[in-house]
């Protein structure tokens, strides 16, 4: 099956901060038929890095969308049953409106000048999209890491248009040990000279320095585990330690490898925009309860964990289950074993295809 | 107590790679006094960034030592008891020879036409210094981390000359997150255009990438709890979002100054150079086994782990002591219960004491 990412332009979107954007287009892909009711929708809500390419191969670049092992005939989003709607988010760099896109009103790339987003903005140009495909109610909304952001926002502020969500692998609001590993991140884009303030557009892109941020988000979506099997301390091409500073360990050509591939696929002021979105996002504010937050929400859970996730670890996944169960609402909770640590929504999915397969059915059963 | 760092010259070191340093500097401190039969002597290793001001009040900065804590009247290592030595590593730069030093062959900056060094070799020029300081047999090593490498390193090579092992919160052999996290440090220097090669001493070091690697290093050595206790979400100095790419979280405000001040103590060469020894640590090697490591192995041994340490997670001390243990040697093992992650050697201490001060006593009945 071969997809197209599509895109649809809208005249304006008003953000959290009080800024507008002045158009916003938001690019996406759907597989699968609406069907007449229009309540075989499911949204797909991509992580840090992805795009609107979730499944199918791609017109255009002959290669399997991200989420390709969960999305299509017979699998866990069932694409002969439901309608799979995915997007970029907004200040991405993968044909959604973001900090590489040109300002109307100058003719030139917003770069810095682009407005600072929250996640609650990227759910909101979402809703658009959906008012757009003519959907009311969606049946389900999904996604690991930042996608799981902002499935429990769209349950959160939209509660009369979800009837399930998904949240993989993600929190209610980031830790500062996640705000800390973004920060060196953002660090080390902004300190590379290349980046000049942002407007790297008609130059050289800071690619040194966004490799190095790649570089650290890579050891973070690993688990020391699955690091010792995948590499342990295996040479790099030699029988013995270079003693010198060429490459030694294969774990080493590993990094520096997705980070130069990186380099080639996604924009440093993106980096900085959507990670700073993910460390605004607090689900307890403005009342400093997330049973507050949760007052409203109508929707079903299922929420996934993974037991060697440090970087979304189970506990910060039990907690938004805690507050659902005490406010009884209706939730589902599985914290699967895996060793491939954050990467093992993406990686490791025979489980936890079979718990969404079921959570879906359920949800099917109970309200279609 | 102020102290004075001391420095002595040796004619030349001759290194694992093969190659020879003439000559080199060691620069060491020493606390309490020796006692007539030499017998008293106890060795502090330092870890990554330390250097041999360990105790007392540096009659040149006025600040106590890095372990200060610990060493001194009454304390842990008790130096009304004995006689506490610390030395700055090979490769270092507080007055050890380093990639920083001048070669005598040049007249300029060695950079890094600096022979690749090894922990075997910080040891090896500790013995130098042991055997200068005419003391045949050590009581006792001792050091967290690195200095935990170095105090096993000591154990397996020289078994005659030490009595007693106390290797904190350290691991036989670098894991590949280990490495990992030292590697995108490396990454981030030697992506910094101010570090030319290593050769930037006549002008502006990479006190950018310097910062980067440092920033990194300092959510490795703290715990998901402890950066929780110490900063939650608050805000640095406002009271809302900035929606803006200045210091939001007190976290990251804590990072970047901590970035910041290393860089005026800490020569960027020597953070490659002694982050590749650490990378290169496998007491495997040559065998491939720790039993046969341990072989020869005489002295008893200490080891301590914290359990919040993810970094030189427990699983590492464990498999030390159990190997040990089947070797049938004398070992005492620790974990200790503390939030601070890898930093608990340096700061969670009152425990750590206790068990240390114990452990000496009943190695001096025993030994002396």
């Amino acid at each position: 099956m071969t997809v197209d990412t599509q895109a649809v332009e809208f005249d304006s979107i008003s953000l959290e901060s009080g800024a507008k954007l002045t158009p916003v287009s938001i690019a996406y892909e759907t597989y699968g038929a609406l069907n007449a009711s229009k309540s075989n929708a499911i949204l797909i809500l991509h992580a840090f890095s992805g795009d609107a390419h979730a499944a199918g191969i791609s017109h255009e670049t002959g290669k399997p969308g991200w989420w390709d092992n969960t999305i299509g005939p017979g699998k866990a989003f069932d694409t002969d049953k439901y309608f799979v709607i995915c997007s970029n988010v907004l200040g991405g760099c993968q044909g959604t409106t973001g900090p590489a896109s040109i300002n109307p009103q100058t003719g030139c790339p917003y770069g810095m000048s682009f407005p600072v987003i929250t996640i609650g903005d990227m759910v909101r140009l979402q809703t658009m999209l959906v008012d757009h495909l003519g959907i009311e109610r969606l049946l389900a909304v999904a996604g690991g890491s930042m996608g799981g952001m902002q499935a429990l926002e769209w349950a959160v502020s939209y509660p009369d248009r979800v009837i399930a969500a998904i949240p993989i692998a993600t929190t209610a609001r980031h830790s500062p040990q996640q705000i800390a590993f973004n920060e060196v991140g953002r660090q080390a884009i902004m300190a590379d000279p290349d980046w000049c303030e942002g407007n790297y557009y008609s130059g050289k892109p800071p690619g040194r320095g966004l490799a190095i941020a790649r570089m650290i988000g890579h050891i973070t979506y690993m688990s020391d585990e699955s690091m010792r099997e995948k590499f342990g301390r295996r040479l790099r091409e030699k029988e013995k330690f270079g003693f010198d500073f060429s490459v030694d360990f294969e774990v080493e050509s590993y990094l520096r490898y997705r980070g130069s591939q990186f380099v080639t696929r996604f924009d440093a002021n993106s980096y900085l925009y959507i990670t700073k979105a993910e460390d605004y996002f607090d689900l307890t504010n403005p009342t400093g309860s997330l049973t507050a937050a949760f007052q409203k929400v109508t929707s079903r859970f299922l929420v996934i964990s993974f037991s060697s996730d440090w970087l979304y670890p189970s506990y910060q996944s039990e907690e938004i289950v805690r507050v659902l169960r005490r406010a009884n609402r209706n939730v589902a909770y599985c914290e699967l074993p895996s060793n491939y640590g954050h990467d093992a929504f993406l990686v490791d999915v025979a489980e936890q295809s079979d718990v969404i397969r079921g959570f879906l059915a359920s949800t099917c059963k109970e309200n279609i």
